[in-house]
């Protein structure tokens, strides 16, 4: 039951170019996923380190890596497909919750898009002090998220 | 003797946020490498099928797609920094030839940038035979250089 329920979600869910993500084998999908974490910890760094005044601010290098988070936001409903929960030879921190509850997960994915167009925004205009609270938003988002739905 | 002059081309590389990539590990640049280019084949695999005519044009995903690409593109510097040769725990494709041939790899990634960006360009104003040619001369950048700087 629970497989069908899988099944016909990820039929309805369509990847970014139009493909039925059942298409796709749930371990590329584990793998796509872990990228996108791995291309956002990488432009999150550079930022924490600059609001935290550990090196200097530079506009330019933080819209970049604002415009990265901002764009790869939109990459965690397919990367997070129904199915993708295990699949052989793909190791997962990802918690079963993220599909038994899919509710509270969406409105969790919804919270991270919003905080990240807010940063995007912030960091064309401002300077240090606009993008500080933006960006501490976005991270308070990135920890919730982490301590809800990925185990130790 | 290699070995410095990796050294020294790392420290005087900078990350978007403005940290020396000498201060990253090896097996952390190559981690971040593979997940570019997972990300580009997620992105570049609808809009192929959609080029193809094997699933229906939709412009605002192909979009969304060829952005991904074009601000993807910008990483590649960072993925291939010096000294990432090979590290520890870590399996790399990528050829010796790309660190000492800096020069004709520098080429092959400005012209994948300006092929991206020309792509991002058609697929916000154009039609699907607008965006043909620009990701045909896209994939063609994309196994030009694998052909040369990745192992089989």
């Amino acid at each position: 039951m629970k497989k069908l329920i899988g099944t016909t979600l990820a039929a309805s869910l369509l990847l970014a170019g139009g493909a039925a993500l059942a298409q796709v084998k749930p371990e590329d999908v584990i793998k796509f996923r872990k990228s996108v974490m791995t291309i956002q910890a990488w432009h999150m760094r550079p930022m924490a380190a600059m609001v935290k005044g550990q090196r200097p601010y530079d506009q330019d290098a933080f819209a970049h890596n604002a415009q990265v988070i901002g764009l790869t936001a939109r990459m965690k409903a397919e990367a997070f497909a129904p199915g993708t929960d295990k699949a052989p030879d793909a190791e997962t921190r990802a918690k079963p919750e993220i599909w038994t509850e899919p509710e509270k997960f969406k409105q969790a994915l919804d919270r991270f898009q919003a905080e990240a167009a807010k940063l995007v925004e912030a960091s064309k205009a401002g300077g240090l002090d606009a993008v500080r609270p933006a960006f501490g938003a976005v991270a308070k988002v990135c920890t919730a998220c982490h301590d809800a739905f990925r185990t130790k």
